[in-house]
């Protein structure tokens, strides 16, 4: 029986515990159970638990796992860069595999760790890092046995899923929705990470580096968040037969990649508009296999632990981690230049010389009979331009109008 | 290096070939090809082929094949079920891995041929013969590791999909719609298997048999073709919020099993009523990760052709198929009993006196104010009833009225 050894006992650690130890999961449910939870790492051995795991040692001390030679696996679910990165470098090194859920680490480390996995012969596995439960490494892996990947676009944070379908769906603004997914639970009392969008980035970044098979930077990505969305733009857009999503997007092109994430307006009837509340989605595309989609739950216990025990079981039968893939360490992005989108735009103006400099600065990129006026607004709606052009026209706006706000548009997203 | 034997060379046998041996897939790219195709099974070998294969052998006799040792895979792309059935049979028995896209002999005989793969050491996989491109037979695999499954709903047929999302988005009616789809390609020439759901039919039963881990037998199966659906259904579940889709359900009570194949209104913001044209898509759910989705191009020369080409390396590298799961062999069937379901019903109707009829036996289910006549035809929905109780009102009711159409109507699909 081989010996696993769990850093972390919160959400995903219990979660992960449970489909082990306590045998909901199928594969260690027999007989002869395959493998077992040696220790667990926590911060406070005595603290009081909902569960308290008796077939297992609890230690505060990592020091105790690494010199255990018995342990074959381990299971990385603690959150934040450090000890984790450390205690995942330690592992790989003393020749363990690792399976994390960690996509801060994953993220930053990606090339490093998959090289360091491979020296010592190990694997590295992180299928829980990205969209919860959905398959979408080992889809990724799989497909690019056959397939060059050239887009992946996704809804890859619940937070912000929510609360755009609930803006949505109920007509709501977004510090009021905000403040009821805080109550709900749905939201943390500092919603930075999610709602500008560094959790996403993070996502997409790691998608992006396996499909591209590059280390793709978070200081390449075009990041905009989703606090400046208001009331107005939920409703011009349903208008127009839109709703807001929350995109990552990253393309590939002669070997560099573009990545986004920002607030998108995707038509009510494409199949991405309709993915709300905590879901998530994942679009990819192939050269052979043409355009594959993935939804499931993006976050919570069991989807991630039902991803982060996947993961284990590939490590006890050591089955394909991608850990083949080459990872350029070279960054190789072309920004937005070359990338053509719709687009639309809202302008508030104090007065008739603040809108006619807004018509003046835009009227080259404006789509006919697409602008409205109405209580000190400007909207409207642009022709296909380069998004750079979109970028310098957003400056250009900012400085003669009080306060401005862009979205791309798609036509479809399957 | 490995050797590959293709049974036929039709569209998916083609689009395999220049996966494998054109070098248009990454994994056979590389400098040392980890496997070649030797031997073409072909009816005609004096054929005029748009691509004539110069790197294999071209026969028409199976025996080269089989008694060939040097062969380790066999792929069957032939269709229809003799002489495919025996040939798969022969080469499992002579200790050959044997990778298809056949629905028919796997939908008829899996429990059979997985059995005797498992007597010879060898696989038996199968992922083109349900959902095309996507990864749905692996994604079972996967997920029935640590889950139990026990529901799977799909649009699993392209040709269906094609025509409800013609007739629904340009209000246009079956027969003229099928021609349409026949002129372009989409439909057969005799559209029996499609419109009837015979294909459907056999896909769902595939899913089921591996979710729930036993023969689901076509005969077991509540199939209703889409040909009754009228215009004036399209244009009354459009007024309702809702438009018609083909589904395939399979689902898991008490370790007994429950398949249907019929139409269903879907309400127009769910996920599924969204995926259009040849799309499919397969929705299932674990009792750990919760619901699953997967979407992808249910039919077509490449992404067929990337299914059984990535069964294909997964056959070299002896790769996890599905082949430990045991069927139980006697069909467990519940039939319709004990499912509810809110109905919609049209019945048409000649005079007062039929009319008074319908609504007589309709009564106790009726949903109060959901009655709509018009144009001597009677539209209704229902309460929650049980699915057997439908089917006797719908007996009923066609015993006094000339013309009777029913459909589930379900509130979520995602």
């Amino acid at each position: 029986m081989k010996q696993i050894a769990l850093l972390g006992f919160g959400t995903v650690g219990l979660g992960v515990y449970e489909i082990i130890n306590q045998h909901r999961g199928l594969y260690f449910a027999g007989k002869e159970t395959p493998a077992a939870i040696k220790w667990i790492l926590v911060r406070d051995k005595n603290k009081r638990r909902a569960v308290n795991p008796t077939d297992c040692v609890l230690t505060d001390d990592f020091e105790d796992i690494i010199n255990d030679d018995s342990v074959d696996i381990i299971i990385s679910a603690m959150g934040g860069m450090e000890p984790e990165y450390t205690y995942i470098k330690k592992s790989l090194e003393r020749g363990k595999h690792v399976v994390t859920a960690n996509k801060e680490v994953i993220c930053a480390h990606i090339a490093e760790l998959t090289d360091l996995a491979n020296k010592n012969n190990v694997k590295l596995y992180y299928e829980g890092a990205v969209g919860g439960g959905i398959p979408i490494i080992s889809s990724i892996v799989e497909t690019l046995k056959i397939n060059k990947i050239t887009k992946i676009q996704g809804i890859l944070n619940g937070t912000t899923n929510f609360i755009l379908t609930k803006m949505t769906k109920e007509m709501r603004d977004f510090d009021e929705v905000l403040k009821v997914a805080q109550d709900l639970g749905f939201a943390e009392a500092d919603p930075t990470a999610d709602i500008e969008g560094y959790d996403v980035m993070r996502k997409i970044c790691i998608l992006a580096s396996l499909a591209f098979h590059t280390h793709a930077k978070t200081e390449d990505v075009h990041l905009r968040g989703i606090s400046n969305i208001t009331l107005d733009d939920v409703k011009m857009a349903d208008t127009m037969g839109y709703d807001f999503k929350y995109i990552g997007q990253a393309l590939l092109k002669d070997d560099k990649y573009s990545i986004s994430v920002t607030p998108v307006l995707l038509p009510k009837d494409s199949v991405m508009c309709n993915v709300n509340q905590e879901y998530n989605v994942i679009l990819l595309y192939g050269d052979i296999i043409g355009e594959l989609c993935f939804m499931g739950k993006g976050a919570g216990k069991d989807a991630t632990a039902n991803a982060v025990v996947s993961d284990t079981i590939k490590a006890l039968n050591e089955e394909d981690s991608g850990n083949h893939i080459n990872f350029a360490e070279t960054a190789n992005s072309y920004g937005l230049s070359g990338i053509k989108n719709e687009y639309y735009i809202r302008a508030s103006v104090k007065n008739y010389d603040q809108f006619e400099k807004v018509i003046d600065l835009a009227s080259g990129a404006i789509k006919k009979n697409n602008l409205t006026y109405t209580n000190s607004k400007v909207f409207f709606t642009t022709e296909l331009i380069r998004s750079s052009d979109m970028l310098s026209l957003y400056e250009q706006l900012r400085e003669c109008a009080d306060d401005v706000f862009y979205a791309r548009m798609e036509h479809s997203l399957l």
